[in-house]
């Protein structure tokens, strides 16, 4: 998950039972509401989420765009969909900038000597080889930094202090993370040399979180690092010395242009309107310091599995499926969203009757919110009964794809769902070295995988199409 | 805490009630039991030990045996405990051999190329410049390697996966520590080339443990080092995989002999029995990785709280206090227990009322063991209805000073108390970077302080003499 993130959590107003009240479970075929059924039943009883995750976090581990992961990945998810069965897939070229994280150092060389856990920010510039010592311009948060007009960051390291609130619904997030994206800008603007973020988490480990940061072109490019929140707490308590604090920064970062990656599709085919997509997926890359398993190899492995067991529990019930699932595993969601993009240039025509993606861990799915047009509003509400024993609450229509499905989402303001994971614990580990497998609870997988068949199902078999005026655009 | 540390768990069978029901409170004058219960009251409002830890973390942070630290630490302690109104403070010389951390690397090269968070063991040699790079010979557990009687060792990297299990008594830290400590012998009796341990934690962050290992003269030196448990399981799902796992292992560290070091002594001096010692301490030197503040900047703090307000609380009561109150602050309690053999080999002439250290973190004390002559047990029952508000149970008279103390404690047979604190969780920080002030709990750390200002005051107080053949000896 990335900045863009932020966008999803901006809205949703929590009206719960808005689509339940509306119309009812009626109109399916009852052999598709037993598809559902069985699928969920399935999903609850499969591993192959979870088998995923782990094939994916062992085999391939860290994924950066354009680092030797980012390859393995592409190979590692071309040749697991082929041998799931998927009807079709085929990866489509990704052009990319890498940036590559080099060494990262960082201490407080008065008034109390001490070591910093730091990371760079994905896209900082480098320090020059001897580093940047300088004293702290210390701002509580990015606002207070924002809204200074003095001098006082003039020659020194900017450290923002944001702590991030942990929330259910992960709106701490994108109250914390502009500092992240934009605390460069801004404290170059003011004549600093490089700026130093408390790390975007709700932990109080030892390990900062890295994740992406901007520049504008017309502003100096300065080095951009988080440390721990505990190394923030550190820092802070210094500044409270009332003595000056000065801090050593460096890091060697470096880039390449123009390189290649590669989205990887699958799709299951329908065969009564092949050609209406019910697009669903997650991001295949994943940031450098951990093995991307919450962030996002879960959410490559619920959709895959989801489409998976949807394929073959239908088979067996000898039901078809009328129109086409397709997976799309994006490149560099993280850093530069050049899938998406690249995605909403090469498939912006195509008729999508839903687009769904899972980039929020692999805890619970505790409420859905559909986003579709008024008049099919009716075929969402059969949902309501079906995810109800999962402890799933159907919320507003408000609902919109998030990350890199969202994206197309909104260029094209198409049909869209939003499965509202539990991210309670998920800021715990975001970005960091503690993404990994270990950290996937298997119950909690099996019923998102469970929630995401129910909704690809429908979709894939309601006979309304769901586009068309959502109550609200991406 | 270190090795030493495995002798208290060994012991100690519950036997609650034991002491509490033996005597009753009517033996002390009622001016020391209203003492007692003022300065707990005191304890629980105080927040001088928190704000000990705070001072020592922030102000010196890691102090690892013979660093820059290891001396800031001991100015730090002359200069605290003197503005402190001890009556003396004064420091004795340690002779130690510092080992210091450079730099360490490890991955796994095939069959899936994963970087590894990986620390040296304290004490560990280094690799060749080159490193070491060589096949994984997998093992369970520290006793399947030394029931290996194969050749599979030989030429390879050993891996022990042992995984420690999480207990309030800590218990499960005596049962795996041994493949840290004796590991590298026991796989380079086996031709082994490096040894690799799965960190003797219980928790799940990409964080290894350090933590001290030893060598034999007649056996060869090979290279010591902790991954994190996270990455120990990365390397046993490779090695699951059938395929041969390969690994590089590099780590540069050094080491400086005769430096000097120092333990920090202070006493509150008794008026009655002044040469009669009731000594207390923790130890004043950390592991490198993290500021030592579970380990053991909370058992400083505590007993030098305990210390403070007792003195306070009997001044404003204008009650005398009988015996000496000693707080013994020691030196590589880590990485040589070279403070605990100074203080035995300087002190063991010493009268010695009563010997108890802190040691195992910040969390509350859940259990008091008396460790004293049978004829003084009714010196210690009044204790039970004063800790029983506090949630302490009165356990069985087996009780030892842990770590430092505990080694005089032994040589010489002195009276001891284990305050038995819960250990749930330190051992998810222990000697890691982890160990910061953060995962102080400020009401936890009340609790433990008051219990010991109980303890303490009563065996300073005491008519009788505690020595002479506690029920089990250290």
């Amino acid at each position: 998950m990335r900045i863009s993130r932020i966008a999803l959590f901006a809205s949703a107003p929590i009206l719960l039972g808005a689509c339940a009240s509306v119309g009812g479970g009626g109109r399916y075929a009852d052999a598709d509401l037993a598809v559902a059924r069985a699928a969920m039943a399935e999903a609850q009883n499969s591993n192959l989420a979870h088998d995923l995750v782990a094939s994916l976090t062992t085999e391939v581990g860290p994924r950066s765009a354009g680092s030797p992961g980012d390859a393995a990945a592409v190979a590692w998810a071309k040749a697991k969909l082929t041998s799931l069965g998927f009807d079709r897939v085929w990866t489509e070229p990704v052009r990319i900038n890498a940036w590559i994280r080099g060494a990262a150092r960082a201490e407080i060389v008065t008034p109390y000597p001490q070591t910093l856990a730091v990371a760079a920010l994905g896209n900082s510039v480098s320090t020059p080889p001897e580093g940047i010592t300088a004293e702290v311009a210390y701002y509580e948060n990015f606002d207070a930094l924002k809204a200074d007009t003095s001098e006082r960051a003039k020659g020194r390291i900017v450290f923002i202090d944001n702590a991030m609130p942990r929330t259910r619904d992960g709106s701490g997030y994108g109250k914390t993370v502009p500092g992240r994206g934009n605390g460069a800008i801004e404290a170059a603007k003011r004549g600093a040399l490089a700026v130093v973020i408390r790390s975007v988490g709700t932990d109080h480990d030892r390990m900062p979180h890295t994740g992406g940061m901007r520049y504008d072109d017309k502003i100096a490019r300065i080095p951009a690092a988080a440390v721990s929140t505990v190394d923030g707490d550190m820092i802070r308590r210094q500044v409270q010395s009332k003595q000056p604090v000065k801090l050593a920064l460096f890091m060697q970062n470096s880039t390449r242009a123009n390189m290649e990656s590669f989205n990887v599709l699958a799709e299951m085919r329908g065969t009564e309107k092949p050609d209406q997509i019910v697009a669903i997926g997650g991001h295949l890359d994943s940031w450098d310091l951990g093995t991307g398993a919450i962030d996002d190899g879960a959410g490559v492995a619920i959709t895959v599995a989801a489409a998976k067991i949807l394929r073959e529990v239908s088979a067996k019930q000898g039901v078809k499926q009328k129109r086409t699932i397709r997976v799309v595993l994006f490149a560099n969601e993280e850093n530069g969203f050049d899938g998406a993009i690249a995605y909403t240039n090469a498939h912006g025509k195509d008729q999508h009757q839903l687009v769904a993606e899972a980039d929020l861990g692999s805890d619970r799915v505790y409420r859905l919110d559909s986003g579709v047009s008024e008049a099919s509003l009716p075929w969402f509400a059969p949902l309501g009964p079906l995810l109800a024993p999962l402890g799933i609450e159907m919320g507003p229509n408000t609902g919109k794809a998030s990350s890199d499905l969202g994206h197309i989402g909104g260029v094209h303001n198409l049909p869209a769902a939003t499965l509202h994971q539990d991210a309670s614990r998920y800021f715990d580990l975001h970005h960091t070295p503690n993404d990994t497998l270990d950290k996937v609870d298997p119950a909690n997988l099996k019923q998102v995988v469970a929630a995401w068949t129910a909704v690809v199902w429908l979709a894939t078999q309601a006979d309304a199409d769901f586009s068309g005026a959502p109550a609200k655009k991406n």
